[in-house]
């Protein structure tokens, strides 16, 4: 079953490359949805029901983003909470081929929302690389290691994202990497400033402010002080 | 019946860009909803209903931008996924006299999402060009030719958004000008910032955030690690 | 009936100046929802039931700034249409002792959207000046000229904001000045910059993001041809 | 309760301070939802039911910082109004040892509109400071003084947040410092400048937007001059 779906997703994948290989002259395509970059979040989580993400095709690999939100509980009728926090899961897969992407080798990195930070507040010259341990917490901790690295083209052309994984069990040592052109990182960097607030669940404690109260205080311009007598 | 809405459209743009010239004391107007623009909509899609658009009258030319939302098709209750992307559609239409535009002579040209993160982040001296082949897949293939070309007009005064079509079946060779000053770009690139998730489908994502789970795992501070054991 | 309102109102506005005047110890204060700026809102507008703005009150003058929404036409259960673009209403009104201000000498200036995008692309050094003529297609056009002025108060210190009108009715020349630190300016760039896609209606085009249709085409990566081919 | 939940809550930062410190192999952790955190809001507000956070844990101290909506007030079928603002509540608690922080030594700073602009205004060689009575208008007026500043770390690798508490009552001077790193703060700049608007009450006065009307008066470009005629 999940092999039919990688057949049906990499032939998506061909026929689409080649679709807008014809109807665009540019050397990148965006804004896919596949059913690959989807099976990530089928396999990895239930926490999102709808699918969007941002995928650039290129010469060695494809990279696609797609947010993941936080899961919120609920306390009461008028609380809730995050339990898990939110990330944007980035996958990369290499090619096989003149526009062939094999998806069954795929890579994934979940960006923190401070990794998010990092990345869409770099200045065009500056770099920047973060390390996990997917396994970490299960038996295999230690057993691999990611780092991901976003460093400049240089001349204010975009940047090269770099995905180096260290898998000591498999006695494999991956790298992946995607150039990523100006336009593609204003993109990112405007998708991913928009998704930031998402993935830490603040709309959710906006949500209230769609609920005016019939309260009758008079109007005051400041914060009520008791916010700041704590103790 | 297209003829007549051409009538009243004429109309009202010359009836509004004249009510205009004597409200404002400026050389540029905006945000017009004539049913002109909203032609181009008419015909060429049926993914939207609710129309918006930014438009600047100039001397040769007029421009007007509007989004296409994404075509989202819903796989289960649960979730959707986007199956065709959105864009902004650019509609120029030539001047045929002071304060006239001759809505029947209009060339559109529809920005992906990687156009529109070009465009928004040009640097004050950058600028970028774009080819389409709008009959692409089709048996008119590469008859007709669209290049966009965005430059600056110096001194940080704006830019010239120029669209050339060349069209071999017709045999015309077609040029259109409007020069955007700094603030009318200013509106562009705070719209296009604002619109360029909504084009990519990225809030529909985001929805499940509205709805509050009842799971009670203890809190993680970082994605389930699940998310980077892919394989 | 409009004069007891004003007497509330100002004494409100003498009230909270003070109360702010002891809760921070800082020369301004912000977002007051006075009944005072409203009385613009209650007198000019009925196309807003909200009332939200951001006033700062300075020695010789206030300054109060509110978004006014653009009005929308249901053309059919599918579509709407902008009639009337929205825009964000200044007002302001002079001093006339310490924290009092006299709110029946307010004067108002209504910025369109590309106005606004010229006060929020405005750069540390530059300075730009808006020209209106309120009583444009009445029996007064051409009585009374309104100009805007913002210019730099220099070191990056934020900006001047003045208001001029020459009423040859009244035979008056009135001029109000508010000088805005860097820090309300960046308030009102950011939530000008929030507000700008609302009072051109762009989100309303946005709503059917929100509504999946049950469509099966097959996913396309970039905007269908037909966009393009309009004539 | 009160002591029993400062147990779990600090046992909770500990396992997951602890936890984090593992999964990454970064200095900082973030987006944390303690019961720690939410205590200032249980015992300051009733005005939000949401909860959402930031939270860096550094070595001295942890820092965690919430929005707080205005107190919107209906005024009928068809209107409401601010009646308290809104604000972002900066939460700070000492370190007592490796990765444990005490809650019961926690010092809250609230952060009006204006003051958030100036933080997300701030360049990076630049610095603010913020004075507040936190009990002004009662009893202890003058008693307590909360100083907030903000400075560069110097290199644009981001700023020092310290706040320090002179309490005349308690005979006490705390002071607390945390260090946040570029990438934290692009992440605060970022979720503070999607809140300011929401704070401030402009999402409410947007929701007509989402209501369009029937009427049918033919399309203009510009605010209506009435706005502009006000006297």
């Amino acid at each position: 079953m999940r092999f039919s779906r990688f057949l049906s997703s990499s032939k998506s994948v061909l026929g689409r490359a080649a679709n807008i290989k014809d109807s665009y002259w540019l050397k990148t395509q965006h804004g896919f949805s596949t059913s690959g970059p989807d099976l990530v979040t089928d396999a990895g989580s239930t926490s999102i029901g709808r699918f969007a993400n941002y995928t650039v095709f290129k010469g060695k690999a494809a990279l696609s983003m797609k947010p993941i939100l936080p899961a919120i509980r609920e306390l009461d009728s008028r609380s809730s909470r995050v339990y898990r926090n939110g990330s944007v899961i980035l996958t990369f897969w290499p090619a096989v081929g003149q526009r062939k992407y094999d998806w069954e080798k795929k890579q994934v990195f979940a960006l923190s929302a401070t990794e998010v930070g990092s990345l869409i507040g770099l200045g065009p010259t500056e770099s920047c690389e973060f390390l996990h341990d997917p396994s970490m917490k299960s038996s295999l901790e230690g057993q691999v290691k990611k780092s991901l690295s976003i460093s400049p083209l240089g001349n204010d052309n975009g940047y090269f994202i770099n995905l180096s994984v260290v898998n000591n069990i498999q006695k494999t040592n991956e790298r992946l990497s995607v150039p990523i052109s100006k336009a593609e990182f204003t993109v990112i960097r405007t998708v991913l400033s928009y998704v930031l607030p998402h993935i830490m669940g603040w709309p959710q404690a906006m949500m209230r402010a769609q609920q005016p109260t019939t309260e009758t205080k008079t109007s005051k311009s400041r914060p009520d002080p008791i916010f700041e007598w704590g103790r």
